[in-house]
């Protein structure tokens, strides 16, 4: 771990380059990994010398741009906002968010109660068209709802249409969702969501590349779509015309080496012709959670231990920490009792319950939540469940 | 080409087998390869030695089977009907049977003006549920069409249903289709289609492996599909429940090296899961008639150089022969008066037709119909189209 001067430098330095450079700018990420975030900021607001690959006249716009910056206001207003950002290095950092390499975020601001990086370990993006049917929309969030209940978070883009249903169904079943947006984070896109977003926020995440304020357009949400890709297991389309921005999602999960799956639909719909061309090729057809989880749940059972120190119990934060000491030895316990005990809010220990369960230290049982057998046997001997 | 008395030798001794074993009777169809029909003909009536690997028991049974057939009659009857006898070695054999090894049936009872070797040669099988929903039936009456409209021969198991829906699309067109019956063929089954039936006779082929007069069997049903799977270049499955008979063709395609598809429908249909179900496996989604024909296209144009000598016009049958030098040498002429000019009903001109356009002699253009370049070429030169 980085000591805490030395993160909080990073950390400026990393927000005032989300002023600077747009998502997914690979040459800036290149900058980044070869000169470090702070050389890079410092050469642009202190005039260093230009960085290889940039013309003069970009240049000039990058340091006019980074002029105006003003990281230390952008973390005060966020932090107003219950947002914060985490970085690469950082223990909520989302590992496989580097398979992007040079495109990878400089950073994600993040607004909720979970632990991003736990989440993302179990996580499957549900995504398709905004203007979807009926039928569309029902399948949607009968699967975002089938996945929650089985303790899989469920990521999307938090349009309208099959991304709204999605959320929602995950939110129904009591579930766990973050919603990646292709704008500020405190600043809810499309405006008719601010209320689902808001629900989001409190129950789950909202996740975001660009800094507070800032505002979606059509590149940011194609750019977007590579978080989402990254960040998952693996990508189900819903529905999807020809040339429909979530078949975008789909091919960056195939790149990535994500697993694409797709959900049928009639073969006289249009909105279902772009999935159709996906189960064409590598996607494969889902018709249910099950299905799904057919799927991810092959790729390897959690397996925390790949993805650094995150399992083990004193790693955990200390507020989640506390609701699993707040986990009867034996038996049962219902969400409000254990977050009276935890000192909490039910909401706040319901999202980390299913931090919790993600990590493999308790199981929900209808209403119930209980320690696992490994979670106890973890107790004994000081070790993560296993 | 077999001289006329052993051939009709062969026919005879077939005919009463195929009165004393089921279709896709290995055994049989192992002493039929090993020993020549005449002689398992000859042990069964004549009381010769027991072939290998059947009872005593069971041996007698088809010895009494064989005691009350009458081949004779039966090719009396089937005449009566219109209905010929076609035999492994006859110029109107499919030769993809063959690919069923000793499972082949003994012979099939055809009834229809066109040739069945060659409509085979540029068939697609559309198959589904009997109990289908309106979309099914929409989507196999529409893929019909679109395959028939191509020159294309649609097979199909005269059944309720997705077979009905294919049939219909395919004679609505104006085009080419087979049912292939697990009766025979004199007996249409379902007795609610048969007048369908009899247009399919009239306009295209009615086909099958069982004797005149002879019932269908649950069984009979199961392997009348291999007969459809090997007899086309590829099958479409429509809809189909989990179990459904038309996924044992679409298997049975699959083990035959054909291609198999499959029409998806929406994930929340019963009668879509079991064509979902093919999907994730080795199946092809289809939406329409033209994916059909990439996958089925893509297998070779034809090629009937490879399929053996059908194709010089001196082996075409007279009629079709008739038919042929019908067509003006240059620009189109309408199915009437080119069955004016062979001195034949326009229904039996257009099977001719859609005949001679499977190999490659003749195209449709809107209503009529004329030589193809090759056609012609080949009447200069006295070669078969190439």
């Amino acid at each position: 771990m980085r000591d805490t001067a030395e993160r909080n430098d990073d950390l400026l330095h990393r927000v005032l380059l989300t002023r600077v450079v747009e998502p997914g700018d690979e040459a800036a990420g290149r900058w980044v990994r070869e000169f470090g975030a702070g050389e890079v900021a410092r050469r642009l607001t202190e005039g260093g010398p230009v960085l290889p690959g940039v013309s003069g006249k970009r240049w000039a716009g990058m340091a006019a741009r980074a002029a105006l910056a003003r990281p230390g206001r952008d973390l005060a207003v966020a932090r107003e906002a219950g947002v914060r950002f985490v970085c690469p290095g950082d223990a909520e950092w989302p590992g496989q968010l580097d398979d992007l390499g040079d495109a990878r975020p400089l950073g994600l601001w993040v607004r909720g109660p979970a632990g991003l990086r736990l989440w993302a370990l179990r996580s499957v993006a549900v995504v398709g068209a905004r203007a979807c049917t009926e039928y569309g929309a029902h399948m949607a969030a009968t699967l975002a709802a089938g996945l929650a209940e089985q303790g899989w978070v469920v990521v999307s883009g938090g349009a309208y249409g099959i991304d709204g249903a999605a959320h929602r169904g995950a939110l129904g079943a009591g579930g766990a969702t973050v919603a990646v947006l292709a704008c500020g984070v405190d600043r809810p896109y499309p405006r008719g969501h601010t209320q689902l977003i808001g629900r989001i926020a409190e129950q789950g995440l909202v996740v975001g590349e660009l800094p507070p304020g800032d505002h979606p357009t059509p590149t940011r949400f194609v750019l977007r779509n590579r978080v989402i890709a990254a960040l998952t297991r693996g990508t189900v389309v819903v529905e999807a015309a020809h040339r429909s921005g979530s078949l975008v999602t789909a091919r960056a999960a195939q790149r990535l080496g994500r697993l694409t799956m797709g959900v049928p639909g009639p073969a006289t719909s249009a909105l279902s012709a772009g999935v159709h061309e996906l189960l064409r090729g590598e996607a494969v057809l889902v018709t249910d959670a099950a299905d799904v989880l057919e799927l991810v749940g092959d790729m390897g059972q959690l397996a925390p231990e790949r993805r650094g120190p995150v399992l083990p119990r004193d790693l955990l934060e200390p507020a989640t920490r506390q609701v699993l000491a707040a986990l009867p030895a034996r038996g049962t316990a219902r969400p409000d009792e254990i977050a009276r005990r935890a000192l909490t809010a039910p909401d706040d220990a319901i999202a980390r319950l299913y931090e919790l369960r993600a990590l493999g230290y308790v199981e929900r049982h209808g209403d119930g939540w209980k320690l696992t057998r490994q979670a106890v046997m973890s107790v004994r001997d000081g070790r993560a469940p296993g």
